[in-house]
Formats: structure tokens, C-alpha cells, sequence
């Protein structure tokens, strides 16, 4: 294990890796010499050098590009806060692995490899209306699975999920890590009706003054109010960090997985980039509070990291404007009129 | 020539063709079998709909896209109106010719067939704070040009520009067409100074002046104060409708090259979709008062289609997920909790 107690992460991000400053300069000065007015590519550009921080070469790479979903059960779903029937997250496994489902066909498009990660599909977490959802030996194990997942050597990981019930437990994440309430971070996942929707904000309600005692502790909130495939993103998140590989984030679950630990240093993020903003209306909140601005906006909401899917595409689009424009010199392009 | 007269457009612009809505209605069921809630993809799903309904079949393709570049030189550049010399066009006509610019790349990337189309370089418009750009013989002969610029057999066309000084073109032509004045549509373009922005207002205003008697009349508007790439750009998307394929539009300047024909009818952009929304800040209020709503909202301003380009990785996207996900039945997958 990577990490044997709530401490070894807190230490962690208490010193966590940084990127190189001197290849995000360089990619800085190569793109103001190509053929185009400086910034008039925008987010591209940013793009380009963000990889080249992380990446530590003024010339990044995504040849090696990992797509990772992670799926867990949830004990929530017996308050009836979904559409869905539990047995779709298993269900939906299967398509991922049949290569059925979104993920599959947009993976394949952007070039990447999707891992397709359930953990423990067969012991939902508990309900954490009555009781703590994971104890911390389960949280530090599924941690443990997500940051294994991560190839050391990768160029860029995107990070998603799979797990009926789960906007449920990302509302309660942020709503106990960030305040705000049930109100403010409950909405129709999959497309519950305005009964489960009820339903859904008094499960909220319930388990935060359940568990009120743990408010201001991150961690142990990431694990009683959490769940299996969130903390597969989690522990994701900071294998990138250790080996400096930029990752995208999904949607809103994918981003409520980080909130625990952008709450003991905001830090964290740096390597990160939000792909898209979901159609959950949480999520553009979330994003906010966080400090991260989406690449896409085109009102998905479908998790299994099929917004950070598409946004692969951009990052390719940046690297290669990066890589193969020719400079106004070897063009022979004249600058700015004197 | 296709159009011999403005009458000649105006005739077409008065009976467009329509797309297929039995295809689209087929895509749609199509859409809401697939292994995800109905509508989770979003625009992807939008884009998918709206391919097979010019393309008139359930399942669209994207094996024959162009990306087409008009260039074309403006005699407003006497006035100092842009950070860059006229020079400039010819020289990225090259670069985009050598295979040096964005363009390229993001073509490239997006498996599009790239078509510099510069016209009559080396004849710049004249200049309109004195005089009409262009004479309606000229104008008809450019968009000609760019009406056979379009493969009828194609499944996708997007279009940009090349043209130093064409942010000053695109300003005269919204503001005499959809009114507001120079300080409403003059931006920075390419990144021009206080003074250079000072310039380009006075010359806009200087122009709508001159040319008052002309401004009730949009297409007589669209040779006098337009451009030779603009009027390529609005023959490829008279081409395109009248063969029934889908356009993506690039920024403000492609935009603004359509602005005439929709004031004639505004179902002209049926086929159409904006591909991006540039930083250029009057690029987002011309949307706003077309209705279309952009794919990307990227800070890009480099023009030469490259917001188009990037977009066709949504249209891929959409397609992808459209052509090869799963159905419901075919993963054994459950649907809505009854």
C-alpha cells in the first residue's frame, strides 16, 4: 500500500510534487514564435505548456494516454435516490468491457487506453444515512487500487466513474467539506423524478447531521460519507501527482473525489484540468469553489469520463499546434507591423 | 457561375433546401435506446441529430470533410487598422500551403482535406472609406469561387479565413447590416494598439457614412463592404445548403461573411453551427443575435478556420458514441427503475 493511514496522505499533501518551471518557460517562448499572433490560440496554448510542466519537456507527449473508470456500489441506493437500480452499475461494467458504452468509442477515438476499474461491485459501501459508508481500512484499500492504476510512466490519465447512486454521495462530500446544504448540491443524476429528488436531499440532510461529529476532518469525511470508485480516483489523483502526469477530471463525481483533499491543500489541482462542466448544475458550483475553469461545456452528463474523454481531443489539438507549426522565421512570416 | 446576379442569390435564399426530418426523427429514436440515460450526452447527442438530418440518413458519416481557407486582401489596411502588414496574407498562404500553420496541425488531427482558397491576392479590395470594396461582378466571381470550393458529395464542410485586416471588414458589415456602430463590433483583432483601434473605429464609422444610401440592401451591402474571402465563405455555405451538407463556421470574420444572407432569411444557418466562440468580444454578440449557440468557447482568435477544426473533434465525438454505442437490449442493461 501506498498509503497505510489517513497520515501517510496528509503528509503527502503536505509536501506535495511540482511541476518543471523551466520546461513550462520554454513551451511559453516556443509559443510565441509560431505562426500565429501570440495567445490567438488561446486555451490551446495554455494546454500545451500545463503539459509541459508536468510533463518536464518543452515538447510533451500523449502517447501514452490512460482512461480510467472506476465503479463502486452504494448503499444510498436503498433511500431510492435514483432512477437507476443498483444492478446497472455492474450491468454497465460488463458494456465497458463488451466496449458498448460511451467511454468506449471516445477512448478509442482520443487514442487513449481505457482501464475499467470496479472495486468491489458485490459489497456496496454501507448506507451513510445510518452508518459510516467505509471504515478506514476500505477507504485506504480502494485508494490503493486507484493510485495502482495509474502507469507510472503514463503521459496524461483522465479519471471518471460508474456508480448508481453516486451524485448522492459527491453532494454529501461537498456538501461536508464545503457547506451549503443539500439544496445546494442535490440534482437529478441520471434523471430522477422530484419525488426521488426529495428523497435525495433528505438522505443528504440525514447524513450530514449524522455524521456532524467528522465535519471538519477531510479525510475521514472522504471515507464515511464517500464511496469505493470516488476513492479509486482519489488515490489516481495523487499517483499522477507523485510521477507528475497531468490528469483531467470528469464530471461532477469525478471532482467531488478531489474536494476532501483540495480541502487540505488546494494545491492539489495543479496537475488537473476540469474536462468539462456537467450538466449537473453542482458541478459549475464546484468548479467555481474550486478554482477550475472547464475545457467543454456541452451539457453531458453522463459520468464513465466521458466528458475528460473528449476533452483529450483538445490537449491533442494543443500539442499538435505546439509540436509541428512552423515559427515566423522558418516560415518566413513577417511579425507585428514596427 | 452559379449565381449570375444578387437576384439570382436572392431567388435561392428565398426557397432553401431542407434537410431530411425522417433521418433526423431516426437518429433521435436512435439516440434513446443507447446505453445511457436519454439527452446524458448533450450537445453530442444535438450533433449527431443534426449531421443526419442534412445528411439524410440515421447514421451519418464524416469521411469527406473539407476545411476551406479563403484569403483575400482589403484596401482598409490603408488606414491602419491592423497590427500586421497586407503582406501577411500572402505569406501565411504559403505557410498554410507548406503546412506550417494551425491550421494544418488541427486539419490534420481532425482527418480533414485542407483547401487554401486565396483569391485575387494580389488585387485587394479597395478601400471603403472611400470607395465600394468590390463591384458586384467581383463579388459574384468570389462567390463563385467559394461556392466551388464545396464537393458535392461531401459529408462536412468548415470555413475560415485568411485576410489582414479582415476584423475591420467584418465589423463595417455587422454594423451596416445589423446596426450598433463602430464601438459595438470593432475589436483588437489580431491584437491591435490603442491608436490602431482608434483608427479602425473612425474608419468604420467613416464607411457606414459614405455608404448610407446602400444600407437597406444586404447583398449590395455584401459586396460594397465586404471582402473577397468573405464572399468565398458565404458561396461555400450557398454551396453546402444547396447540397444538403452540414457546415461548421470558424470565428467572428466567418460569421460575419454570412451575416447578409441571414438577414435575407435566418433559416440560411439551419445547416450551419458555430463551431467555436472567439475572444474577439463582438464574435460572441453576433452569435447572441444569430441564435447559434457555439461548440467551443476556447479564447482562440487566430481565424484561418481554426476553431472550426478543433470543433470537428466534437462531430467526431458525437458520431462516434452515435454509430457504435450499445443499445439497451444488446448490453442486457436495465433502463428507468419502474
Amino acid at each position: 500500500m501506498q498509503f497505510d493511514s489517513l497520515d501517510d496522505i496528509r503528509e503527502f499533501c503536505r509536501d506535495l510534487p511540482g511541476g518543471d518551471t523551466g520546461a513550462a518557460e520554454a513551451a511559453l517562448r516556443r509559443q510565441q514564435v509560431l505562426t500565429k499572433p501570440p495567445g490567438s490560440l488561446g486555451r490551446l496554448e495554455e494546454l500545451a505548456i500545463w503539459l509541459a510542466h508536468w510533463q518536464a519537456r518543452e515538447i510533451p507527449a500523449l502517447d501514452r494516454v490512460t482512461v480510467a473508470v472506476f465503479a463502486g456500489n452504494h448503499g444510498v441506493t436503498a433511500r431510492g435516490v435514483s432512477a437507476y437500480p443498483q444492478a446497472v452499475t455492474g450491468q454497465m461494467v460488463t458494456n465497458f468491457v463488451a466496449g458498448g458504452a460511451a467511454i468506449n468509442q471516445l477512448a478509442g477515438l482520443a487514442g487513449a487506453d481505457l482501464r475499467v476499474v470496479p472495486i468491489e461491485l458485490e459489497r456496496p459501501t454501507r448506507d451513510f444515512t445510518v452508518a459510516a459508508a467505509m471504515d478506514i481500512d476500505e477507504f485506504l484499500n480502494a485508494v490503493d487500487i486507484g493510485y495502482r492504476t495509474v502507469p507510472p510512466d503514463g503521459d496524461l490519465v483522465a479519471v471518471g466513474e460508474m456508480g448508481i447512486g453516486n451524485t448522492t454521495t459527491a453532494a454529501v462530500l461537498c456538501a461536508a467539506v464545503l457547506g451549503g446544504g443539500a439544496a445546494h448540491w442535490a440534482g437529478r443524476g441520471t434523471g430522477v423524478d422530484d419525488a426521488g429528488l426529495a428523497r435525495k436531499r433528505a438522505a443528504i440532510e440525514a447524513t450530514l447531521d449524522l455524521h456532524r461529529a467528522i465535519l471538519g476532518d477531510p479525510l475521514t469525511i472522504a471515507a464515511a460519507l464517500g464511496g469505493r470508485e470516488l476513492a479509486g480516483i482519489a488515490g489516481a489523483v495523487l499517483a499522477a501527482r507523485r510521477h507528475r502526469i497531468p490528469v483531467l477530471l470528469d464530471g461532477f463525481v469525478a471532482t467531488a473525489a478531489v474536494v476532501p483533499f483540495a480541502r487540505l491543500d488546494i494545491a492539489i489541482l495543479d496537475h488537473c484540468r476540469a474536462g468539462h462542466v456537467s450538466a449537473e448544475f453542482a458541478h459549475r458550483e464546484l468548479l467555481r469553489q474550486l478554482g477550475l475553469k472547464p475545457l467543454l461545456d456541452l451539457g453531458m452528463r453522463l459520468g464513465e469520463a466521458s466528458g475528460a474523454g473528449v476533452a483529450i481531443l483538445l490537449l491533442r489539438a494543443a500539442l499538435a499546434c505546439h509540436m509541428r507549426m512552423a515559427t515566423f522565421a522558418e516560415a518566413g512570416v513577417s511579425g507585428v507591423d514596427p
